[in-house]
């Protein structure tokens, strides 16, 4: 009986593994930092390690369905990493097949924002949902766009790359992607804190964040700021929520989407970022659009989140 | 032997109706005008006749696959036509049934820029491709976006109005949809006139079109000052390849596109649209996506790209 999955998160400061049952239930876990492992090989070789103290627990390879990956720079068609910008490993790196070689289970990977709205559709806000945006809202925003139960990978599998539509392409601050007025450049924790400098610098209001070094304010400060009722950092909020929410109308004309699931840091934020949001995505979205969409949280435990997308793309397969 | 399907290409002046093999070949067709059938049981009954006609001239039912419709505002997954705007009937119709009812043979109903992404697959620039996004200058802005191989309908079936995406969000022109900037409201034919009212307005610089009465310009008549060298009018189709090129640049990061496929009167301007277009899109397109996607105007004949449209959408259902 296929009972577990085993579930990798693969990210540039550590990678986590679990053993995962179908209920989204994780009955262990290990993690190792990525950075011990200067080369795919010497990764390969504590992947595979970590993997097999799961497999064992679980009770034999005979229990286990599949293993998912998340990584960042997955080309999906490929089953490869290409070109990480935050890994060890540059040029191409066919991750799956050295696991599967390895353990001889089956080995899938996708894109961690991909992941996640697998998460999201099989254990989280998306359940039942066929049609839906997932936004991941951390120190970048990525996205997972799924369209009539699929994930939308594209051509070249680079699909998805939401963060880096303009929503200020006349007058927008530079993302660092080179772009500008980009969604990320704005509405990632770092783009919250570029907001924070500007209006700290634009205006005369006393605000509490004027208290804390500017070299060292995070999205967190900002929050912290605003619950305690700081006029400044809840604009900093509307910005940020109002910006996204154009961000979203626009992209509902892409696919009609049932849901925006938005998760990461930010959205502990709850309504100081999701009013402006919902407001201004449903005053500026086209007529055809208003009113039909849901813009949820995700439920998932951010700790667990990543894991659960790994695991729900080894399930799925 | 299912040797053939018939197609309609409901418009809002005229219906026309369609004979067509597999091969995309048009063996028979007939037209009415819409506008003669005030209910959609005079429409039936019109309709009907004719298809009668042309199944006849087939060789009977037997010979027949399905019967295809294009038509505006299809909701797919009900198969009804939903507030028409153009049309004469109100409410929500449920033309494909009502067809089938009265023919006995399959009836699929999609709409116009929807059908022709599938006309371009079966038949034209699109061939082999999985994942690319046609866009339609005409009155307005059309799209139909296909991702592996499928068209993209959404949730309530309104995926696909990229004409309502905003490019110039901050200082852009309203949209007739109440929208700002959207890219309907300066890349459609009516936008592109809108432009040139613009300049003429703001510069000093001699045209052609400053001979012609403003009240009657069309976009053909800045395409043949264009072509004759006239320096306003060449910089309208430098503006509207532009903007449409930068939004290009924002669809891309939805579904990595192998190709971009445009269709409509504003096409015959060829380079004097396409290649501000193609500039502006890798000059300003997020990187992974930069030198990616191909740029392709429909080869279909205008008379026949929305038939071969609603034949394609019988052939592959």
């Amino acid at each position: 009986m296929k009972e577990y999955v085993i579930a990798l998160d693969l990210g540039g400061t550590n990678s986590v593994l679990g053993l995962v049952d179908k209920e989204g239930k994780i009955l262990n876990r290990s993690s190792f930092k990525t950075g011990d492992c200067p080369t795919i090989e010497s990764y390969v070789a504590q992947c595979t390690e970590s993997a097999r103290a799961l497999i064992s627990q679980a009770g034999g390879k005979e229990t286990i369905k599949a293993f998912g990956i998340g990584a960042p720079d997955v080309n999906y068609w490929d089953q490869t990493i290409e070109n990480a910008t935050n890994l060890p490993w540059k040029g191409i790196v066919p991750l799956a097949a050295l696991l599967e070689k390895e353990l001889d289970i089956p080995v899938y990977m996708t894109n961690d924002a991909k992941a996640a709205a697998l998460g999201e559709m099989l254990y989280g806000a998306a359940q039942g949902m066929k049609d839906f945006i997932m936004i991941t809202l951390g120190t970048g925003v990525g996205s997972g766009i799924v369209v009539n139960g699929e994930l939308v990978y594209g051509k070249r599998s680079f699909a998805g790359e939401l963060g880096h539509t303009s929503v200020r392409p006349e007058t927008g601050r530079e993302c660092p992607c080179g772009r500008r007025g980009c969604v990320e450049a704005y509405c990632s924790a770092t783009g919250v804190v570029r907001t924070a400098h500007e209006l700290l610098e634009q205006s005369k209001e006393e605000s509490l964040l004027r208290k804390l070094p500017k070299e060292t304010l995070t999205s967190k400060d900002i929050y912290d700021a605003a619950i305690q009722g700081d006029k400044l950092a809840n604009q900093i909020f509307e910005l940020t929520g109002s910006l996204l929410g154009e961000a979203c109308a626009n992209f509902a004309t892409f696919s009609d989407p049932e849901a925006f699931i938005f998760f990461g840091g930010l959205t502990k934020a709850g309504d100081l970022l999701m009013k402006p949001l919902t407001q201004t995505y449903e005053q500026t979205v086209f007529d055809n659009y208003k009113g039909t969409a849901r813009f949820l949280i995700s439920q998932l435990d951010d700790a667990d989140a990543a894991l659960l997308g790994a695991a729900a793309l080894a399930w799925t397969r």
